[in-house]
């Protein structure tokens, strides 16, 4: 029956959009997770537009046949791998940014538009679209189906900011459109912000109207060590609170630094006496319009961070504190092949970070385990790299680790997405009366459960 | 049956909780939309808590008796006004301010507290809450269901961006929690986001939680006359594109400026002959964190409107601005007591503003009305006063005007809602495919269609 399907799909598109069998891409079958569930699809499709996806989608929802929807297969939860019993729906050939108004400070691009691709295209225009997930390889449609963060968040906040109006297909292949080129609007139900972290599992994203920022022309990265990780974190709150708006406010823990520095080869020009101190360090950029206020909110955050105890404070010149970001950006690059046996990415109320790290530096430490990390800690998310290779010792640090977390009012999952990875502390810890009404609304735009199955809401277990 | 069913609840509460008869506070049976409907509740009910909401609308459902609920009935649209077959759900005395955090930036408060209650609660933290509609007596979460937008919208964004979880009561008595005191998250739909901007049709919000911003030190208003109202609508997209990040960019046309002014019996000290030649105002709020930095902004200010073709520029000094931005408050006020027949806040992509509104002068003189107006122009939306008492030519001016805003990739309401006044243009101009999941999400909440019955989707008319 299901090669009988396929060929009806083959022949209901123009040529070379379904791969199957040894002609499929391996790099189309896989995403960052640390936890790979290695399953051959059907098939790998290829659309071109959104008629195709629709096309596409009728055929699945008339045969039963489950989508994973997918983008550059930049994530980290397993959110957009292969089911044995589906195809997988790539979105990579629709990378066309449709339109750049800079009038309006909107952008129209097709889901596989990476972030590269649209700084590229925004290039001399003034703009810029400031979610930086650190993986410029990453598309747009996985950005708004993860709603992915990164460090610009805490001054722009997350991909749901910026996101004004989608098209969509939903399962049966009926397009729909949300929102439009408008900064605001209260007529109706915001259907833009319910698919933004949906994770492909409620309609297929077409097409992205995007708001995008003037970018501001001054710039700098400040350096900040510090002996304990507690004073950095205990004085990030008065950071947010000052009225200086960095653009990225993050920590990187010793371990972490050592590990991304030495990886890009990055000499920060630290004194040694105060390396050998630092056991962690501060990163924030700060961006003007002018290079008067430049320097003086450089000097007033100096008088800041000396108040709470820096090392010392260095103002990285030249192409450093960009090096210094693109470095932080491979943490998780070092994690991995440091052998780390999961990354999280729990996110806490700001205040509560140096609580919440004490709490798990004892957790770990009870665990007989070990864990590093850095984070955006100016919004109270934390990455934390978990090493532990018994899985059941491992699953009982993070049961605790996450519960910890929501216990503070925060999240299983600050910018990852839950996927496949974190289905565990996610189904266990949601309010239940949350969950049932989540469900409700799945089955409202997939009664059949077949787009993305097997994740986020859906414990079936993999066929 | 219903005098039954209201005695049942009468016992199922605590004394003084239902109103039903001449008991019942006429103000509590109207908002400020220009088209009353005048209909008596069987009853207000006030109740004093989550669990006293649960129980009333467990009792509705049990009953199949309709619920309107009800924040300060500040709204524009006739969102919140009683059927004569249901009950009003006043949350007026939820008004308890739970908490406010500091540290991480964070208030909780009841929905039945005011913009003006939450103000003084934070008094002396240094902290604010940025969503500024212009009535400070509306309540919170009024202004979460209509995601309630106002002058500071253009930085600071609409109420959508500052709200970071909600405790909800659905129509059968249960309770959800949403969301919580953290700035992202990427752990399920977001729920918290679908709740924003639906008008009470889904579900009672008990609490809310949200987000506070540091307020800036230093702040100045400054206002900037010119000739023609085109040259405001074409400088603004190089004010927002300047970096200069303005928290109010509002226009003024010179009838509701002077309206306004007159209101306020304010005199801005616009010398005479600059007066004689204004056509419209641009005003401009800059806030920063030093003084000098406030001074390098006006300065680039007036630069840029100079080379617009400003009249002049004047920088408000002491109450001169505060006052200012209250009378424009007052322009609704100005226009009801003017006689208006009908208020819109139709949102168009900011760039678009200028063709849009030469296109409805020209809609105007063609139906024989006036049209005068105020508004966000920094975010496209513009309020606008329509003056046409024939209600057939008023409708068929009004349908033009609606059709050209969504036509221009615009919505009809950009902050006051849908609510009854504006479902005719609302369900004519909706994309239809969006509309059905719309109303698909409607039954999972309330599938009985007892929540705030008769507006926004429901288009049964009126009992």
């Amino acid at each position: 029956v299901t090669t009988d399907a396929l060929a009806e799909l083959e022949l209901d598109l123009p040529t070379g959009r379904v791969a199957s069998g040894d002609v499929v891409n391996p790099d189309d079958l896989h995403d960052e997770s640390l936890h790979p569930t290695v399953q051959t699809p059907l098939a790998v499709v290829y659309p071109q537009n959104t008629e195709e996806v629709a096309r596409t989608l009728a055929w699945a929802t008339r045969h039963g046949i489950p989508v994973v929807p997918r983008g550059s297969g930049t994530g980290m939860s397993g959110g957009a791998t292969p089911v044995a019993t589906g195809i997988v729906l790539s979105l990579a050939r629709m990378n066309t940014v449709l339109d750049i108004n800079t009038r309006d400070h909107v952008a129209v691009v097709q889901p596989g538009v990476t972030l590269r691709d649209l700084e590229a295209a925004l290039e001399g225009t003034g703009l810029y679209y400031p979610v930086y997930p650190g993986e410029l390889s990453g598309s747009l449609g996985g950005n708004v189906n993860t709603n992915a963060g990164g460090m610009r968040a805490v001054r722009h906040g997350v991909t749901r900011a910026h996101i004004l109006g989608l098209e969509a297909v939903q399962i049966d292949g009926t397009v729909f459109r949300t929102g439009g080129p408008v900064v605001k609007s209260s007529s109706g139900y915001d259907l833009t912000q319910l698919l933004i972290g949906s994770e492909g599992t409620l309609a297929v994203v077409t097409e992205i109207t995007l708001r995008l920022s003037p970018r501001m022309p001054e710039r700098t990265t400040v350096l900040v060590p510090f002996a304990t990780l507690h004073e950095i974190t205990e004085v990030v709150p008065t950071i947010v609170a000052s009225g200086l708006q960095p653009s990225i406010l993050e920590y990187i823990d010793i371990l972490t630094m050592t590990g991304v520095t030495s990886r890009a080869g990055l000499d920060l020009g630290v004194a040694e006496d105060v390396a050998a101190k630092a056991m962690a360090y501060l990163v924030v950029v700060l961006e003007t319009r002018t290079r008067a206020q430049l320097d003086g909110d450089i000097e007033a955050l100096a008088t800041l961070v000396d108040d709470a105890g820096a090392l010392d404070v260095y103002v990285l010149e030249g192409s450093a504190g960009p090096k210094l970001i693109e470095a932080r950006e491979g943490a998780f690059w070092v994690a991995k092949e440091a052998g780390a046996h999961d990354i999280i990415d729990v996110v806490v109320p700001r205040a509560s970070v140096p609580g919440f790290l004490a709490d798990v530096a004892d957790m770990a430490q009870r665990h007989e385990s070990f864990i590093a990390g850095c984070g955006h800690v100016g919004d109270g998310n934390v990455h934390l790299s978990v090493f532990q290779p018994d899985v059941e010792r491992r699953t009982a640090l993070l049961d605790e680790l996450f519960a910890a977390g929501v216990a503070l009012g925060g999240a299983v999952s600050g910018e990852h997405g839950i996927g496949r990875d974190k289905q565990r502390p996610f189904l266990m810890l949601s309010n239940p009366e949350n969950l049932a009404l989540q469900r409700a609304i799945k089955h409202v735009f997939d009664p059949q459960q077949l787009l993305n199955p097997h994740r986020l809401l859906d414990e079936r277990p993999l066929p």
